[in-house]
């Protein structure tokens, strides 16, 4: 390829959000894949764990050696799991190359609070600082040329956070009163084997899980907090849904005025203006998640009840994508200065 | 079969109802199926719309008349839609049957607010006046053998309310802050064919839908008002879930005071003492649909947060036993002095 | 429970055969389940693996011990994996047990053929002798009271060998043009977790898997060659369908004269009169999985092309009643001299 | 949009053909899309019925109108059911289109055969004499520039013909002997609504249907018997699995000769040389549909039974792409000479 694309290379690349990675950068027009990186499996070639692949990526896996990928590349993608990325990416920095991380170990700004959520040992306190949270359409601006570790941000976070803060910066809802139901598809859960991935055990089975005490809560209070001004504490159900992709957030919350649907599409069309992958619906039509299947979109829709003055929130995304490697690209378009959208322009699967 | 078993037809056979209800009756020792009965149908064998009855029931649809079915029959199961048992059940009374109702018609006690919701024409007001609400562990005194007209629970309002009446009952939560998260497999919409039952629209998509609009919304805050002594009004949200069976009510309500999980749990034990069907969950354990698939268990759970003072309650069902047809035989069971259980007792089917 | 129900234990009760036996068992009258056995979990509820077996099966899961479930019951159901029982088997027969076993490994006759496929140790010749086939309609006059260990039939042979053994023995068709394409719900599988049974890479695909190298090749074939008179060799694909429950064997044969779908209907209909789990299909009417599910039932179509002069059979069977669970309990029925249909009667749960 | 792209119509966009168009051709470099039509919901947004495509398509739907299609565009793709393109397609002709049709109307040379498997009225002969078929890897070389009609493959003739033809153009196989087993994801019976697409009875099931009456047997037929240089006859069943897309053809076959598998894979390996979008698989391993799914892959596997002396051919494609929308495009790109993949080469999505 072209000597002056970007080069990457993708660290866990044999779990989903690696292979999703090289579903979009294969069509990236900027940027070549250099090396794709597996701990567990390198050597072999990557079809042989995702026969998808066959034909398409040909070059073997590589191992994790942080000067090799450095001297290979220009930016790394680590699609690992958390605790994992805590160890790696220092050396990764340390050796040059640009980080945008998928893990969520850098994405909480206070150690303490990292380590009570993931009970493991946080980052040091520099890189958690030095890190740029890359919510894109909230605060792409702080992600520029010079950053140098991109925190890519969870998919609960992702679905929950386009959703409400529009409101919550416009002071329209209630910060203390925000009830947030999740779903999300299996593939969520990564592709270890257990029974919470288990066929017989989630196919037609509808499962709620760690209520008030998923990993992703402290993440959404960190960001909703600084946007309201205030410690924001928020009640947050996760539900496993029969289906692979897909998250949807319904999200309550006390309205602190008049406000009616279309006045918040209103308000969320202007807060989004010019950010194609936040589609805002118009009132009465809320999305579903097969509605952005195998896209970069975030969809929002509202119904808004006069009886009790609450707003319920609809947000849907594919958690591979938009709530993993999509924003991930994404995250890297902006920090390359292209358009935001480049190797993402691919329309929803359907059906 | 035995001439002193009761005589049970069935108005709308050749609905998900109806045949769920044939299914459990075929294993009731009481009961005698006496007439099977379709509009749509009259003449042919129901195995010509449902195979799996093939050899199983083998008498030919009846039509419906009412005359002809209280000769034969004492007792009549309508698994009609909305509307149509309106319309159907004045004259079954009339020729000195007892209706055990499914369709929502006689839930309401307020004429106008039936005619609100459900878009068009009430029953007479002394029928609404005269029907029992038949949620059995609640109001179950309430059915006696002098009852004429039972009106069986929708499926939401049944596993809500379930989850929600002991807590309220006892002054535990504020009334005004329930929100209710619901989610259903498709067969609650029933066998008619549309987008909305399609599929390759439904599969691997989690849509919501009638957000505060569902007609099940007045008959839960009928109940749920009757119980806490004011007029309760709740947000509720209904959510189509890609698998055929099983509700999940997820509630979210704010505690009055400091109680624990285990102190619900005690507190619904003791409500639920002697009533096989409702099944507490231990602290920290929360049940998915598919531990009731297919039985007439309703199993509840909670988490407390504490950080919010706010409860989580979710409540499952499989729609179509606890929530239609099982319920319906339940009722039955309890107004001729049966064991409430008899010819109930399946376990859930599992995987 | 009364004194003189036959006292059945059930080894491997953990896994998917194990649970739904217990489910079947619960309601059969003339038999009380006094042991729930499980290697691995031994001492705890059953309820911590199964929770929607909560408040039903409440007494503590024992350990696997010959001497104490002889002093305990009269019949024991192994449902333990491959080559687990191989070993375990003798010891309960020691002790005066009489035995069904569910594991495959008693099903061959021939020790050598079982180690070629099973790729382990076979059991001693005389237990391999001494074993009961037990394919109730085929061979279940071969199963009586003085029967110590019947091998209960394995869930591809049950739905190949029901759909071609009346045309077979019949001589309609030509024992060497035999294909047969097989496709199982994934709990065929089992309980274990592998990518085999990964939600990811299940929902949403339709793989093949042991073309040709299946364990159930010789079982079908032995039965095959018995009844032909011939060395029968099959050509039997396997393929994982998204869905939990239900086989469906498609197969194809050439016809060895001109006979006609009506003619086969009357063949097959003549062959299992008096049998209520086995029903034939009229002409033109094809079965599908889901109308057996949950059930005993086996249910057979057929299409004769006469452009080629095949005839293609299509048999379907829950994989995990009539292919596991439900025919070992038809063989324990048999065996005790009672109705088969005892404790069987449930029809299949549909939608 | 760049004036020298070639502009191209849909007709038929609001079936899942039709939007599978929409979704490959906006990412197609060499074409822009002029009009997107609908007979049914013409004036109104696409959008409307396929939310999906909100932001996306704006344009209004245009009616069907072959004068003002030929006003806009150079090429018009019919995506519409069996029968209106027979009717529409002169007309379109007439205008000076070029057409490449789905719907199935063009691909029979014989009219009568037509007729007596469609059962409605066939085009006229010299159309159907016109007509190229656009099995890309096989005849792609007869669609040329001066193609006015292209009649592209129907989803399981494309798997089919595509795993059998290699091994039936080199003698390997006994024509008279092949049978077809064939699987089907539900969005193959399109987006029309019927008890056949009801979730609720296509959930958890696997359907058999149409056994040796499929209209897609004689399109095979014509294809195996250009080949074979004799009338070949196949037996062929089609299955309904419960999954969105993909389609399995696992096919069957007597051997000619002493082939292992290795010998297969070199013989279709040589055989789609140069050709992308034919994956051969190695000895001894088999494709999924999911390893295609959303792609315009066909995967193809052998298993050679030495003790039966068959050998057994899976092929999977994704129904909607290669067996429609995709293998349309292929089409174009083949007729206006570019590579022919261009804005195809898009990996599959997984998971």
């Amino acid at each position: 390829m072209s000597g002056d694309k970007v080069k990457v290379a993708i660290v866990g690349s044999t779990g989903y959000g690696g292979v999703e990675l090289i579903r979009f950068l294969l069509g990236h027009p900027e940027v070549e894949i250099v090396s794709v990186i597996s701990a567990s499996s390198a050597g072999s070639p990557i079809s042989d764990g995702f026969p998808h692949l066959t034909d398409i990526v040909v070059q073997p896996l590589d191992g994790v050696d942080a000067e090799q990928i450095a001297a290979k590349a220009d930016v790394v993608f680590t699609a690992t799991p958390s605790g994992v990325s805590a160890k790696l990416v220092p050396d990764l920095l340390q050796a040059g190359l640009k980080v945008i991380d998928l893990s969520g170990d850098f994405r909480l700004k206070d150690g303490a609070v990292y380590e009570e959520w993931y009970k493991h040992e946080a980052p040091e306190d520099n890189l958690l600082k030095q890190a740029v949270y890359g919510l894109c359409e909230i605060n792409g601006d702080e992600v520029t040329r010079s950053s140098g570790l991109i925190s890519n941000p969870g998919c609960y976070p992702t679905a929950t956070l386009l959703g409400l803060i529009p409101a919550l910066s416009a002071g329209w809802i209630d910060p203390q009163s925000i009830i947030i139901d999740a779903k999300s598809g299996v593939s969520g859960a990564g592709r270890g084997t257990s029974l919470m991935t288990h066929y017989g055990e989630i196919n037609e089975n509808l499962k709620v899980y760690k209520i008030n005490k998923h990993q992703h809560i402290p993440e959404i209070e960190q960001s909703l907090s600084a946007v309201a001004g205030e410690q924001v504490t928020v009640t947050f159900t996760t539900h496993l849904v029969p289906m692979t992709r897909g998250i949807m957030s319904t999200m309550y919350a006390s309205l602190k005025g008049e406000y009616t649907e279309a006045d918040l599409v209103e308000l969320y069309q202007q807060y989004y203006e010019g950010r194609k992958f936040v589609r805002v619906r118009e009132a009465g039509k809320w999305p579903a998640t097969k509605e952005v299947l195998g896209s970069n979109y975030c969809d929002i829709g509202f119904a808004v009840d006069p009886r009790t003055k609450r707003v319920t929130i609809v947000s849907v995304i594919d958690n591979v994508v938009k709530g993993a490697a999509g924003q991930a690209i994404q995250n890297l378009n902006i920090m390359m200065g292209w358009d935001e959208t480049t190797g993402l322009n691919l329309s929803p699967v359907y059906p």
